[in-house]
């Protein structure tokens, strides 16, 4: 994948900004510390200070924290063009964990570089920020279906959201997509059992709405999906932009 | 209390930048447009497009989501000096609905001033951000809480979280501070119904940790609580200005 209007990062804020060419310029430039990083080596960790940030350009991540007693949760699934470790860079230390889900390659953004990016490039910074609010809105929705979702809604909600996701970067769609999760992941995400995510995830394959099986999602009902989980993307603001071309 | 320096909000910015004069002035001028609201009247609603944001001057204030159970999932307390609603204006639409918890005081920030702001005062601007970075590092918490921590260390996490975020504005220390929230706002926060948030605040109190009275949590052990909750402030960034005077 090329740099500049090709990148998942400029896609993705393209959704919330016309961007110029020397915004273009400056995203494409972020791309040349691209680096790799193999499953399971965590990028970022639990306490770590004054990091760089990334952004994910190939591969799946996800963000986690791990309690004193050994139990996990994962906060969020990352996918190409997300940031990893944007908060931390503002909050100095990191609060949380960044695991490659799946071998990636990752733009590495050094604390200082992007202090300047977001002091000297606002518009490019406000339209950071704004993928950084839709990021939030994601943990936010992660915690009203662990608090108040049960099982089936939780799951069918959250493959819905990657669905949308993936769709904004050109991954996926209403027919589904490639999909690395293991049952340790969505349990650890969903606050659930590898066992229950096995059962409910048979459920949502017997009434007909969505399989998930060899590293692929399908929706077979979509729409009935939708319903179950009473989803609405309205959070993910993926409906063209809101700041016009400068 | 008087706008500048004195704000809740100049006072928590400030953790994080050294204000100039400028830009304290513009925190100034926010502050003209100060609005009441009476308790239990939605600030902004769930669904709503093109609304204003708020920044609490005075009194407390939740973020919820109902679901379509009526289910309610309370996602965080404001504070003075907390933003009410900042990520809708980016977002456009709001993913979640705002109520007074007391009577309070709010600064309206209109969404054409504030999209003006953040691409006009990149150092405020990044300030802010770096405010909505804590928000959301603090729902992380409470996603953890909800997923991964038994009832007595999710209270006293969100107990011990909201001494700090008052401590940073004046409002509260290690000995307790004014509570308003009622134990069915700790069940729809914690994810707990109202008996078992009373049997856990008993338990608490018991134990000599913390006793929430009458409008008031009292601090008996503050270090015992914070090993019962495992509680590591980091996240809350209140360690002192990481963007130094411009």
């Amino acid at each position: 994948m090329t740099a500049g209007t090709d990148s998942p990062l400029t896609r993705k804020l393209s959704a919330f900004a016309l961007l110029n060419e020397s915004e273009t310029a400056m995203l494409e430039r972020l791309h040349e510390r691209r680096r790799s990083f193999s499953v399971g080596r965590d990028l970022v960790y639990q306490g770590q200070s004054r990091q760089a940030a990334y952004v994910l350009a190939a591969g799946w991540a996800c963000s986690y924290k791990v309690q004193a007693d050994g139990t996990r949760q994962i906060v969020d699934v990352q996918i190409p063009g997300d940031f990893l470790g944007l908060r931390s860079v503002l909050l100095r230390t990191s609060d949380h964990s960044f695991e490659p889900i799946t071998d990636i390659e990752a733009i590495e953004v050094l604390s200082d570089d992007l202090l300047k990016l977001l002091t000297q490039m606002p518009r490019l910074a406000t339209a950071i920020f704004w993928a950084a609010s839709r990021d939030e809105a994601m943990v936010v929705e992660h915690l009203v279906g662990i608090g108040r979702r049960d099982a089936a809604a939780r799951m069918a909600h959250f493959l819905l959201e990657l669905a949308a996701r993936l769709s904004l970067v050109g991954l996926g769609g209403r027919d589904g997509y490639d999909c690395p999760l293991t049952q340790y992941h969505l349990a650890d995400a969903l606050g659930l059992s590898a066992i229950h995510v096995n059962r409910v995830l048979r459920q949502l394959r017997e009434k007909g709405l969505v399989t998930f099986r060899d590293g692929h999602v399908s929706f077979e009902d979509y729409d009935g999906l939708v319903t179950l989980a009473d989803f609405d993307p309205t959070y993910l603001d993926q409906e063209g932009p809101l700041l016009s071309g400068a």
